[in-house]
């Protein structure tokens, strides 16, 4: 790890996205999901289950302010073993904490998402009410800087008690992404602050030192949110908890024992490996456990790897890596086997119809990759990254922004959806909110901020990891060179960048060349000193409207699986660019099991709307079995009778955008 | 429905097994699962989970001692509530049940299975046993003829109050059944006495006179052994009581409502047809629910269109049994697609790998079928049972008859069963015996009375619907024929049958063709009236000395799925003659996904050797995709290559009999 190599992500300020798929993306966000989100917290969406986000703080900042007036004042004492608070009536809320104990976190990531938004798009209405939010949120901070709703209003004695389950430490790193983000984003301190206190808060009671508590997070993020508060305040005492955050999990004797004997039917695997905490990290070899938690771990790492120059830490990020993509992972990016402990499945399962592949296990690959690649610009993992955000990431939104997966199968059967209790997970449209609600609030703070992982900088050099479309401001020793980037991805491989610098400095532009893409070509590149390397193609000269015409064409492939994907086996998936296409019952009909794809056909695209949205289908030539009418359920074996059809894929992240019906990423070849 | 069609399963004494595939498993039952039941029931088995049923039948007998001699005596009073009660130190007892709810039944279930064995082979040292065993379980009982152990041990006073999780009405019915078959084989009645008096306490409490409750079976049983029991006794009063159970269900108001209010969120639907309580039993069309219950209820149901005549009934039941095996039955004749609720799962999704299948629910389906057959002689219930016998129950049972599989997949890879919790319910070998052992005194009481379903009679008509050799002895008039049967099913299909009879009269015999056989040849029939029926060969003749040659040929044939069977598609599976063939990983190596049959190959036999049973197994030409040790998970995609192989296919039933591995049924082709 060399760390003249490193790169950091751009200010969001210094990256205006233009790009016409990704603003569009943007002010969905902005237009939409904010102002959603904000009633959402509030409880103010009749359809969807109550947050109790902002009640939960009001309440812990009228108990405060008592607390000051009245020194006599004893807040009133529940029970906090439970995991969530559901009022008797929902119509008359009383002075207690109502939701899951993790819900202080849906401020934060919508404070972060609103931080996002105001750098690409200034709002005064939208700063003003972030404002407010966040009066409440710090009224209900404790003096010592304890910030957790759960414990404030239920029973203050308790806190910290319960690291494993309850989302305290999970609370905290959310509320520093959220105070970084709005703090870049406004310059205002008053959340950072809040923030600070509460992260030393935590730390004068966790650690290795006489007298604390020797506790990690029981879901991560406080790593990786440590790092960056570490890296916006330059304060030591950051950098020292989130690193002993990652060195104290998974030592013996297993602290989560101290909280939580263990009965004698548990298996101990499994017990530690859901929270990731069966091995001290830099022994972890394989992606375990809970798929969400693992890569907010893996990020964490890879920010401490990065920051204290690590190599031990920074090996393991790669055999994670590398146990994801090559074992574990769906070809829409999607990670997590299972449902149960929406975990990991072991090597190779990948079932299609039972996936849970939650949206926040790619968000959190997308955390992963980007870190992966500030520490070394490898195109391996910006590949990834692409995959990521054009699929498992998009599709957890529908094209409207108002309903949200949590869970993204491959294949779907509505009738399975309703009636096989064993897919109760999995919804054949996407719902309007969650009571969990992790997932829209992390799709809003993904691509709000999606600038932050397309592209990254080093003094002299530019990566430009994913072709999305703006203008790039970048210091080039006194002078700022202005990057204006054109590009037709997802649907055209075609990007064009302008580079503007009048000064006198060289300076490098690297190109990321898709895996995907066999040949490209690339045009005005005369003047330059040019390198390939781990899949970034570097050009050093001197730009001063430099013009730079780059084409990877897109031609529509099929993929097949590692023939150990027992799921896979004889089947199919379709890619074109970065995006990975299925079948829709509303192109293909019923019965998408009966189709085989001629893997010799001609491809065409297509243009359609789906939902007002214009993407680019692909056509081709298959067969589908002829339907019979057959009574018997087994029948001596005759060949099936095929007729050719025409078969039609749409992008997956636009499935499910026409109501109910089956859905198909592999299909029989 | 014509009362002289009716026919009725022979008595065991009067068909004496002498066949070389079922004498065999007979003799296994006797030789090894009764004794190894009796050390079960005893808790004498080291490896195993204890039973405790003769100890709670113990404990209920000294509680009654001490109250008859003790008139102050109250018996402990224990929380009822719970499902099943384990002790806190296994090896130190206390005077308390322990044990599932249902444990009594284990006791029933064996004394059924230790009858049939005395009546093909006498074993004065068994029956000694048995007595002492039923002198205890006598002793158990109250005065008011109440029998079971859970509520006597725990509080009397809440008894039928949970009718519907408690099985005190279950454990009536394995009485019931347990003492029949014990009065028919020793013609002593104890037992059948306290079977009678729990009947008339039940009827005393339960039914739709007033001051009594409507209750009715929460898992159904009670109803076809209060037909067997009428059968025996002549006494209407049991024909009263089970055909009240019959009529009660699914009435509104559920009777289960006022014993388990419901919750607000509860899915009504599955909330009865768990228990097939959601409609009244003529209104049933679809199969649902709990597959044990529903089969078990259809029999009841089919035994009282019999005994009553009610055409509604018998109709309710075909419809039911086309649901079943037109669109919810594995090819191995398992039902109960979904491990959750052991239940049947929406037409056509029978997943090979997570299928339940459970063996008691093919014993069920051996139930209804002979049930069917009584009513009404048509080879289509035949056949089922066939497959059912050969395939879906022998499977439950290891070869040496020491170990048994409760759930019965299609498709197994052990790695998936060990780290899969989704697959936690299938297990890739047999088990020693289950703390809910419901399977392996299922399957010794179905195999050791195995000539009740291949045979019945009427007047003047023997029907042969399975083809097992012995000898029959039938009344003919005053005479008696005797009939000997010798077969060489399930390897070959030559079957031969000598009649020797002195007598005048003329009967029938009336043969089975299996629905697998095209062409058949037999000799010896010149002299008979033939005529071909519902399946059924009817030879009608004066038999004395008479003897048949029947060839039915066994081909091996593939079969596939009706394409609405989303787990089959594109595959195929093997059967010969009446045997379901798999694949093992002991035969055909490892990856058993990567081959694919050629459909066009000449099988072969040959005999083979499993765990010291000699098997037919087959053997024909396929390919198996070649090994790659391809590291990246998707690529793009190429035609695969493959290895011609010659593919090994054994007896499904025989399969987990050499260790773990991999097994499949279903193929590529």
């Amino acid at each position: 790890m060399r760390k003249e190599d490193f790169s950091s992500p751009m200010d969001l300020e210094r990256f205006q996205i233009t790009d016409s798929f990704w603003k569009k993306e943007i002010d969905l966000i902005r237009e939409t999901v904010i102002p959603y989100q904000w009633e959402a917290l509030n409880d103010r969406i009749p359809e969807a289950n109550p947050s109790y986000c902002m009640h939960n703080f009001k309440v812990a900042a009228r108990q405060n302010k008592a607390r000051l007036v009245d020194r006599d004042y004893v807040p009133p004492v529940h029970s906090v073993n439970g995991f969530c608070v559901w009022p008797e009536n929902p119509n008359k809320l009383e002075d207690r904490f109502y939701g899951f104990v993790f819900q202080d976190s849906d401020f934060a990531k919508w404070i972060e998402s609103v931080a996002y938004s105001l750098q690409q798009h200034p709002d005064p209405e939208l700063e003003k009410t972030a404002d407010e939010a966040i009066e409440i949120v710090c009224q209900a901070q404790r003096e010592d800087g304890y910030l957790d709703t759960f414990y404030i209003i239920n029973d203050i004695s308790k806190r910290f008690t319960n690291l494993r389950d309850h989302h305290e430490l999970y609370c905290l790193g959310h509320l520093i992404e959220g105070a970084v983000a709005y703090y870049k984003a406004t310059g205002k301190d008053k959340l950072l602050n809040a923030a600070r206190r509460y992260a030393e808060c935590v730390a004068a009671h966790l650690g290795s030192e006489e007298g604390k508590k020797p506790g990690y997070p029981g879901h991560e993020i406080a790593e990786m949110a440590l790092a960056r508060l570490y890296e916006v305040t330059g304060d030591d005492s950051y950098l020292k908890l989130g690193l002993y955050f990652i060195n104290e999990r998974g030592q013996r004797p297993y602290y989560f024992d101290a909280e939580h004997p263990p009965k004698s039917d548990e298996v101990e695997n499994l017990r530690y490996q859901y929270h990731q905490a069966h091995l001290p990290v830099r022994e972890q070899q394989e992606a375990l456990g809970h798929a969400v938690r693992a890569v907010y771990l893996y990020s964490g790492m890879a920010d401490f790897a990065r920051l204290t120059g690590d190599e031990g830490l920074k090996e393991a990020c790669e055999k994670l890596w590398d146990d994801i993509t090559q074992r574990k992972m769906y070809i829409t990016g999607g990670i997590g086997g299972t449902h149960i402990g929406e975990a990991f499945s072991f090597p190779y399962d990948l079932p299609n119809d039972t996936a849970y592949a939650e949206t926040c296990a790619s968000i959190g690959m997308v955390f992963f990759t980007r870190r992966m690649l500030e520490i070394e610009a490898d195109s391996r993992y910006a590949d990834i990254m692409e995959r990521e955000l054009y699929n498992g990431v998009l599709s957890g939104m529908a094209l409207d922004g108002t309903s949200f997966f949590y869970v993204n199968p491959l294949e779907v059967l509505p009738e399975a959806c309703h009636k096989d209790e064993r897919k109760e997970h999995v919804k054949p449209v996407r719902q309007k909110w969650f009571g969990c609600a992790c997932c829209p609030p992390n799709l809003a703070r993904v691509i709000s901020s999606v600038g932050a992982y397309a592209v990254t900088e080093k003094e002299d050099t530019l990566y430009i990891h994913q072709y999305i479309g703006g203008t790039i401001k970048k210091q080039i020793g006194e002078k700022e060179a202005v990057i204006r980037m054109d590009s037709g991805f997802p649907w055209d491989g075609r990007v064009r960048i302008q580079v503007e610098y009048d000064g006198e400095e060289e300076f490098t532009l690297a190109l990321r060349i898709p895996q995907w893409c066999e040949e490209y070509q690339i045009q005005g590149i005369e003047n330059a000193e040019t390198k390939l390397e781990k899949g970034y193609l570097y050009l050093k000269q001197k730009w001063n409207g430099s013009v730079l015409e780059i084409d990877f064409p897109m031609e529509t492939r099929l993929f097949d699986a590692n023939q150990q994907v027992r799921e896979d086996i004889g089947k199919v998936a379709l890619m074109r660019g970065p995006l990975v296409y299925c079948l829709e019952e509303a192109d293909n009909g019923k019965n998408l099991h009966l189709l085989k794809i001629n893997p010799q056909t001609e491809f065409s695209t297509e243009q359609m709307d789906i939902a007002g949205e214009q993407v680019t289908a692909v056509c081709g030539a298959g067969w589908k079995q002829r339907e019979t009418k057959e009574d018997s359920l087994y029948r001596q074996y005759t060949a099936a009778a095929y007729e050719e059809v025409e078969v039609k894929w749409i992008p997956y992240y636009a499935w499910a955008n026409r109501g109910e019906g089956e859905m198909q990423v592999w299909s029989r070849v």
